[in-house]
């Protein structure tokens, strides 16, 4: 049996306690942490305080085997991670001459380098450097009284490519075992429903094991196997989840991917065709979305976002008469919004989206009524009812996911609706 | 004096340690309970685990005066952190009659109602109970042992909206003293120099006190007096606020505002004016974090994602000659965008950003070039130079954001460019 190495993620920084900053590196490094099968126990967050955060160190000291810290470690005097981690283990700082050779071509190349810059090529004696390819301030990563610690600097761009690109691969030679995890990811099936299916064969695994989660609109399930190798726990995972995703089917959008619209921009890719989307309610949500993800322009034309009955006319080109008749929240809308943006921005696929996010009704519908079209060979319209009591940026969001679906069920050449 | 309330969150569900879920809770009534003067010094995440909580529980009971508890209320049989709390200060959980009746409620409503839906009722002994009008499980809170215990749900539309309606007003019956905090919120000017700005003052104050806080793409200074009342603190905090604006000058764009677009929206409903975006490298974000605000209609006409040169010219009307000698990043295109967009929809303003957000070149610029530009009566347009190293994310965050100081600064008559 291999060791079980018991977790504890310490966050330094006085703005998260302040709330002016969200911990996602705690998250980022989490997701990352479980996909290697190593288990987060506790997440701590502390402010810039020496006393306060060396008291955390001492309690995770008793009750994790690994400890991470994220931020802290840049330098201002505010910055004492690296000082307050080091005397928990009764370790020195010493000069690193790498890091303060980089430190001094800084200075020469003619960036602003405060007196303090100095401190952070002061790293614990005989820790591993982590050197920071996307800020200053390095990382490190010791091992002592039996723990393994490791740090890296708060800014989540820089912590979370520095933890990806060096904290992981050390703490995958940790084990002697390897763990491979695998996601399955669904729509339009919810957790607990996935839960109901495979309860029965949940309960009785243990080498691979299956656990459904949720996330906010959609769900999946990963599969998780420990083995000697690599390639071992690949093997022991493939029939599971080939019988897992048989089971469920349709619902499934793709296997290790973070969103629905990263698997659309894989089959655009595939069969070279592209989008344009038409949007009220979502207010450019689905552009946004979209083009978050570098290479979207490969797929994506562009779109119109008419957010006013105006714009629906003068630049979608629909007849007035038509929005006064029926509604701009209508299915006769959705169908002309998308099938006009595909013609006007020459797209080989229209989508569209006409609802209400809320709070406020407009006195005909429930807030959560939400008509969500697709125009390609044929003009497909979903009538969704999202529910009253959801959030604008719920109704949002899940709107975006069903034109995200309705493409996918398209390009796969499932049914639509 | 009054007393210092020092604070502990514990965030209670394995899909936080997983990383499926950000602790948005956790920053939330962070923010909240800053602004009453009531600081946290700890954010702890623990699993589903009743032995585990226990034991943060009592590492709390030991260095706060106030646990706030999230999560873990529901009806399934992960859920425990009333027992857990209960039990921690030796209270019994008894059936709460209203909370029952509200259960039954739902049962005749035909709601599905799972057998274990009646442990929610059971709340402990001699507690307030929060009654949770966003969702079933209620919250609650008690004394004992010289301890403050709040306990709110986890999905974060419960837990914020009934923290900020019971839970608030609930902590600050705790202080005979009134504490009051505003923000000055600004765009163009570095936490960095504010600090350098303010600092001769800042050290010698104790009470009102001023501190500035860096977000994302802009930063704040935030001025908190404590005093008899509320209205004293108030009387405190005006001078200070009117000399710090004073200094601060052009830069500030709100006080106690979340958002440099909140800001434009009240300008333009208080103009009667209405703006409409054209945007390439943001790809619909400036609409969409318009529109993520309720009431957005009422000033925004809409606009045109226009990722692509096609579209550009198809839908904009701008010529194609143009964009290709000039190129479509460029002064004379956003220049075009922004004259265009207003013309087609209708607007008084019209707004646009060309850019490269990266990670990818286009060989002509370096990543972080964007233009922005704003058509009124004359057209303005900025250059800009994100840096190379910059995120995507914050390139397009970044343009938005002076897309929006152009507006305010329009729409005040302050110089734009």
């Amino acid at each position: 049996m291999s060791k079980v190495y018991n977790t504890e993620i310490i966050s330094v920084g006085t703005e998260l306690l302040l709330g002016h900053v969200t911990n996602t590196d705690a998250r980022d490094i989490s997701e990352m942490l479980s996909k290697i099968g190593i288990n987060v126990k506790y997440h701590t967050v502390v402010g810039d305080n020496p006393e306060k955060l060396r008291d955390c160190v001492e309690i995770a000291k008793k009750r994790a085997d690994i400890i991470i810290t994220t931020g802290g470690l840049g330098p201002t005097c505010d910055d004492l991670t690296k000082q307050v981690l080091a005397s928990a283990f009764g370790l020195e700082l010493v000069e690193n001459k790498a890091e303060m050779d980089t430190i001094y071509e800084y200075i020469k190349g003619g960036k602003k380098v405060t007196p303090n810059n100095y401190i952070q090529a002061m790293l614990p004696e005989g820790c591993t450097v982590f050197h920071n390819d996307w800020g200053t301030a390095p990382g490190c990563a010791f091992e002592a009284e039996g723990k393994t610690v490791l740090m890296f600097p708060g800014p989540p761009k820089e912590c979370v490519a520095m933890f990806k690109a060096l904290g992981l691969p050390y703490l995958k030679k940790l084990s002697d075992e390897q763990i491979v995890s695998h996601s399955i990811h669904m729509f339009g099936i919810g957790e607990s429903a996935v839960d109901y299916m495979f309860r029965d064969e949940m309960n009785k695994m243990s080498n691979p094991t299956m656990a459904p989660y949720a996330k906010e609109c959609d769900c999946l399930l990963q599969i998780t196997a420990k083995a000697k190798s690599e390639e071992e726990a690949e093997k022991m995972i493939a029939p599971v989840m080939e019988e897992a995703k048989a089971r469920l089917g349709d619902y499934v959008y793709g296997i290790d991917v973070d969103t629905i619209e990263q698997r659309v921009i894989e089959l655009l890719k595939a069969k070279h065709m592209c989008f344009a989307a038409a949007e009220s309610c979502t207010g450019g949500d689905i552009a946004r979305r979209f083009t978050d993800i570098p290479g979207a322009s490969a797929v994506f034309k562009g779109g119109v976002v008419s957010y006013t009955n105006e714009v629906k006319a003068k630049v979608l080109g629909i007849d007035p008469a038509l929005i006064e008749e029926k509604g701009a929240v209508s299915y006769e809308v959705a169908k002309e919004m998308a099938e006009r943006v595909k013609e006007l921005c020459g797209a080989d696929i229209g989508v569209s989206v006409t609802g209400l996010a809320g709070p406020d009704g407009d006195g005909v519908h429930e807030v959560g009524t939400v008509f969500v079209g697709l125009a390609a060979d044929k003009t497909y319209v979903r009538e969704l009812h999202l529910g009253t009591y959801r959030t604008r940026s719920f109704i949002r969001q899940m709107s975006g996911n069903h034109v995200y679906d309705m493409m996918r069920r398209y390009l796969c050449g499932l049914d639509i609706l």
